[in-house]
């Protein structure tokens, strides 16, 4: 079985090598050390909000694109269908859904996005049971509704410019009492087009969990131009098993990476343990009788991953910048002659694996 | 006129997006300021040495790759195909290809490879007018036989491993010596599939140009891969016009930049010169009423440029990596608090673009 | 301005001698001799009825598909989500596809699904004003008050396997009776992913206008594959100019061609208008001194031709069969001994061009 | 095994179907019933005639192909390059080639063009052992000398419109005498870019096995544009094992189908056998409780077959032009209503698989 599994893996190479995109639109990661990699999104809207599909639009494309769970978030407070739909029941969308993903195994995760002004602006509660009952005027009380139902919460889109006009998110007294209260676990780090230094800077400082969502309210596919070789925003979560509960505890424990264009953004635990698990090395030896020595890197996810070089070690073949593409293998040439035969230690800085303002993951490759 | 061009590109964007390949394989480099843009392959070999092609092969491989000149470049003493083509005329290649090449308007430079173990090594000199007459026992007569007939010499593959088992070049007395004799004026960084950055520091210490070549001996296109999107080493000259004369001043000026996979290797000004033609910025305001200002990058050049952004500011969608793409274009959004409408300063590093050992090019983009 | 449409279609033409596949999905045909050639689908549906998305989803894949006019056509009998869209009005879907489509210049017809077991079965209703109207129980009644608005008629997916379980569609007594009281005009033979050979004959014999749909429920991508090349079905109309009184003027007169897969549906009339104005020939002389004559065949439409030669001649470079692929030329190299220099005359049948079972469209190629 | 291989199938199924083309250039069909088949190109040129590479090239080119027997065939009495390649020994191309196949287990068999004007016209005798011998100054007694070493030796070309200014081949008494001596057995139908189907009639009504080479002077690549999905001409033959002896029987037999652009050419007979290996049907039952049949059709080679139903039978979701891609499947659902559940005999005939003048092969599926 092992033979029919590389056998995959090099004819992919072999495609993306020449188109430049996967064919096949499943989002693939490796599951990590102790932990599976679970690809999920939290932040989705349907037509029971100001979305344009019915949810089961939504599990079409969540099952298509490989996720492992998800959870549709309608605005309570924000109902543009109303006219038409006007059913006061807003777990309506997560029961057509619940029962159209049970034929696929994907799982659905009960939530609602409570839509204010800033502060505290949107935050949405997943892992909630009844959002009725969370649809309460006073913010901080709906906060407590959704927390009394066991609810993770997270700050949407602090960067969002229509509420903030630079960009630049603020934790006020609000958000801090709101921490301080048990109400908000998490920030949004990846919201649909944008990605937020600052918002992961706030994460990291804060003890609140990075989330990355799609926030979609149309198509996927023509949100993230897929057939162009983009992907919608996910996030992988790194869960003891897959399941909801175990979901639960890696959000709280802010075990989370979000993948959005090139960038991988997390915190530098959870980064480092899904770049080991991505990138296989392998010592090929030096080429014939010479002292360049022969390093395969072999990136088992769909990630690109860009190394800069920086050891004083030069290379055969390459610059200081290694591409290293989704799902492929490069041969590094080393020109060895300032290391010994034994140790040759290089370190490389992966440019688009993010864990704080201007901060990236720098990592150590094992030669043995 | 200019419209059409501005279709042309604009499709061809669309379609590297897509196919993550250019559909026309002829290189594409902006002339820069106040010169011509020569795309120059001036290490070649064919059936009249130990190569296996026609010299009229080697045309039809230029003009196909849009190159404005080549050389030929015969081992004067080494010969394998001697049994089936004894014609001791070392001028005949060269003849052969520049007949040729007369209907395309390719510039075929006369040249040939001296031929030696190290001390020098190979070497080739180009703008020769006879190379039998450089056909002697003597190393450095050989040089200096090409010297009188005014050629430029360049040491070839001085990393090459077969002769430097480390990978390592060594400029040793007997180079030095050449260098002090007017015998050796420039030195190749790129060489076939290979890349040397200490190559490339000795050119810059020694005021040797810096070369690039395809060193071809099979086909073109098997080589380097171009049904996968590779392209062939090729040599960027700087010259005054589209001529002969023009591209020997340049070289013995240091005007080049050789782009090697996704590398371009020069000196740091004329690298300068050419990431300035290459990159088109434009100023396209703020967003709305917000703080967040857009600035357009376009690439007119078949470089794709990795610039890793080592300003204060951040970007709405982008982490501090930017990879901008052949003949593409991207939007930066970026944060603009910390500058003021009037300046906001934004420096990045190209990694791909090197001029030195672990040394890569600056740029300060303008915003106005 | 003529040129640069010669470039745009010159580049598309290469992208799709390499792709297989047009990069841009808007439906591409000429206009023909006295009329436009107007891109339409008239069975669709949304949440309102069956369907999966919200109307202006519709617009946005139309618009994308470069279509020209739809008619959302929801069941007024069957309404799956009435639990969550309760609202009575009948007229809701066309009136938010109607805003949503303002931007775009898509013109939106007011249609409806009169759905009913065989016979009569199901039947679409467009150009209707009041769609609460044609609400009433008796199938006659339903067709008479939608044509009391001016509807036009057509029987849907006559040969639906779930409600004939041969595919053969049968036409009762009732289906003759409402055509000769005005009250069926057309019949589907195309319908989503089905085409009906029968149903055409049905058309012909019986004076109805062949009528092509996508009936489409969930998504235009997924459901017609466009990643992989795929293409909606859609229906051309040709009209006298590109309004709605006008389409509807053409449906009554029976000018369409539908296009499905790789095939042309229509009646032999309107097959050849469309044919000739999408295949354009040009006599390119003789080869040389030989008696080899050159025909170019320039296909300027989005479909494919496959042309079987029925004449006396052969090619120099074919055998019978010429595959005219969608937006490219081919020269067919005629050895026209048989002939005379004044005269050659070419026929081919349009395999895939189709107006009754089994009968195909034949064209003389006009070679002067 | 087998699965491994299966999975390789589909994926390139997969691939075909978004590229529309076979990343791997390696051409590919089935052995057939009793007999392997064995691709061949047995007319080709390199520098020691008027072609322009080195013989190795073409073994490089005939592996990448996966091609299992070459000829170089140069000319005996046409020489462009003989001031550089004054050698006189007429065997050294072969030589060459033999050396450089070793390593491949590609067959070279030992081949010369004798080249005259018509009649006869140029002809190749391969399978020789000296061709120096064959280098005399009468045509007809250097067939002689050819077929004494044991020659197969066929008409080149014989549509060649620099020799046939209409492009059709005249038997002249001088070929029937060839003919009856035992001196001429076969004659290209296929030659570089052209096709004859007069000459297919000829080799019909003559005797004559049917040949199709690529008489390839410059590059493959860019002589069938193959990165535009070109593939070279190639002649399958069927022989009882991979040897050269085989191969011999095989054509002296007539055991051969030339592959051309999308054309299949021999006779009848081998057609179909070829057809019968490369078109696997299976029975998929009535769809539900319908009168709908499913055949799948799988196409295990490189060729597409374009299947024009002559059967009263109809499809559900086809026209009468079925177009089976290379490597790929396709499900018909047929209309059965006018066959009973036991036997629904479809007919086609194969468009592109001829066997005459405007005779394409008939075929019938096994439905059981």
């Amino acid at each position: 079985m092992k033979n029919i599994l590389l056998i995959y893996i090099e004819i992919f190479i072999t495609i993306q090598t020449i188109t430049g995109q996967d064919l096949d639109r499943r989002i693939v990661f490796p599951d990590v050390k102790d932990y599976k990699t679970l690809k999920c999104d939290f932040h989705i809207h349907t037509v029971f909000s100001d979305g344009l599909v019915w949810p089961s639009i939504r599990v079409d494309e969540a099952v298509r694109d490989g996720l492992d769970a998800i959870a549709l978030t309608e605005h309570i407070e924000y109902q543009p269908h109303l006219e038409d739909i006007p059913n006061p029941d807003r777990n309506r969308s997560y029961e057509i859904a619940k029962q159209a993903a049970k034929a696929h195994g994907l799982i659905v995760v009960h939530g609602t996005e409570i839509t204010r002004k800033l502060p505290p602006g949107h935050a949405n509660a997943i892992f909630v049971t009844d959002v009725n009952k969370i649809h309460v005027d006073d913010a901080e009380a709906s906060y407590q509704a959704a927390r009394d139902q066991g609810a993770f919460i997270f700050w949407n889109h602090p960067n969002w410019m229509a509420q903030q006009k630079d960009g630049v998110p603020v934790l006020t007294d609000f958000h801090k009492k709101l921490i301080n209260n048990d109400l908000l676990h998490g920030i949004e780090v990846v919201n649909d087009l944008t990605f937020s230094a600052e918002a992961l800077q706030l994460a990291s400082e804060n003890g609140l969990t990075a989330i990355g969502t799609s926030d979609i309210h149309g198509l996927i596919d023509y949100q993230y131009a897929l057939s162009e070789g983009g992907h919608r925003p996910v996030m992988l979560v790194f869960a003891k098993e897959r399941t909801e509960a175990a979901i639960k505890e890696a959000l709280f424990a802010g075990r989370t990476v979000s993948w959005f264009k090139d960038l991988l953004v997390g915190n530098e635990k959870t980064l480092r343990v899904l770049v080991d698990a991505s990138i296989q090395t392998k010592n090929k030896g030096y080429i014939g009788d010479t002292e360049i020595l022969q390093l395969e890197l072999k990136n088992i996810s769909d990630a690109i991953f860009y190394l800069n070089n920086i050891s004083p070690y030069t290379f055969y073949d390459q610059g200081e910048i290694i591409v290293l593409k989704p799902q492929s293998s490069i041969l590094l040439k080393i020109l060895s002659t300032k290391g010994d035969r034994t140790s040759v230690p290089l370190t490389f800085s992966i440019l688009n694996a993010i864990h704080g303002l201007q901060q990236e993951l720098s990592i150590n490759l094992d030669l043995n």
